[in-house]
């Protein structure tokens, strides 16, 4: 299948939809919590986080104009804090249903029976049901005015991982805490390791990491 | 383990950088390919890409400024078109070697025995070891000062996948196409799919797709 420039932007609405999200690869799959002014609490499945930078601690997310994403938006001005919360295959089928479109106001929480979590400070709700999870202050709002998307640049100010899946270097073994990954809009996988390699140099072969 | 905004600045620099590549969970793991107006190849890998919309088909890449991709910003902001291919387990070492600092005009081809292929109207390299591979022509550059890396924007111009992978609805099995993902700087998985999920709606459960 070959599609260029021109038979891009004529293909069928759906059928586009679902190619250019699978293009990219695998994805990020997280639950983002946010708590409006009125304390009402809003959780939003994002496969669109990425990483900035690690000294400061940053990361972006992309917030579309027609996803309930747009309770997050707002949320994550208002009130400068935000969650971001790994998902496991015990509830992978109710970090999809966090996509609907609820009305303004119905809580994620309540519709999931996800249930949220609260640490001294950070005053998002966290997911109790994730075991990766970590905070975000709200750096940056930057308009993508080319398709009226936003991205979100946040600091990292909170993070939290069981030991267990802790190396002594900082890695974290996602694939034993069992963190699921995405593709497409709506597929979910697991993960099997390949290897961890060495830090690549021009000048010799790279090894496995035990 | 708990980190909070004052003890993340203060961990040790490899420890954080493992760490907080790690925890924004799986990544896309993709080859870059570029041109310099001399000839000159590139080829880098990126696991910073994501999806920014569909209509028009656009994706975004984080462009580090002390990586080897300097030569990729480069070659996009003259050039204005770069390739995105995926990768295999079969060539995924080779992949982690693209991310060796080369000097400038030294060919990561070269150096890891992937070869470049060049298709019509599309004037940088494919790999031609990858099985799905892409085409951007360079929308928008947008600094990122808060740690001067770069977003670079691309409008999606060239699309390759195998028949036998695209579904009737426009999805790619990215997993029956052994597409590799990645965590952290150097930790490389296949995956294996949990379900695919009906669209999500407030008033009903979600049910697998066949």
């Amino acid at each position: 299948m070959i599609h260029n420039h021109t038979s891009i932007p004529a293909l069928e609405k759906r059928y586009r939809a679902n190619l250019i999200n699978s293009l990219g690869g695998f994805k990020s799959l997280v639950l983002i919590g946010t708590r409006h002014e009125s304390g009402a609490e809003n959780l939003a499945t994002f496969s669109s986080l990425f990483h900035l930078g690690a000294d400061p601690a940053l990361c972006g997310i992309i917030v579309r104009p027609t996803q309930p994403g747009i309770n997050t938006l707002h949320n994550i001005q208002q009130q400068k804090q935000y969650t971001i919360n790994h998902v496991r295959p015990a509830f992978y089928r109710e970090a999809h249903q966090c996509s609907a479109k609820y009305l303004p106001g119905e809580s994620e929480f309540e519709a999931t029976g996800l249930h949220p979590y609260y640490v001294n400070s950070i005053h998002a709700p966290f997911v109790e049901e994730s075991h990766i999870r970590f905070a975000c202050e709200t750096e940056k709002i930057i308009p993508i005015e080319l398709n009226e998307t936003t991205l979100v640049i946040g600091r990292i100010i909170y993070v939290e991982v069981p030991d267990e899946w802790v190396g002594a270097d900082g890695f974290i073994d996602l694939e034993k805490a069992n963190t699921v990954t995405c593709s497409g809009l709506d597929s979910y996988h697991t993960t099997s390791r390949l290897a961890r390699l060495s830090y690549a140099k021009p000048d010799r072969p790279v090894t496995d990491l035990p």
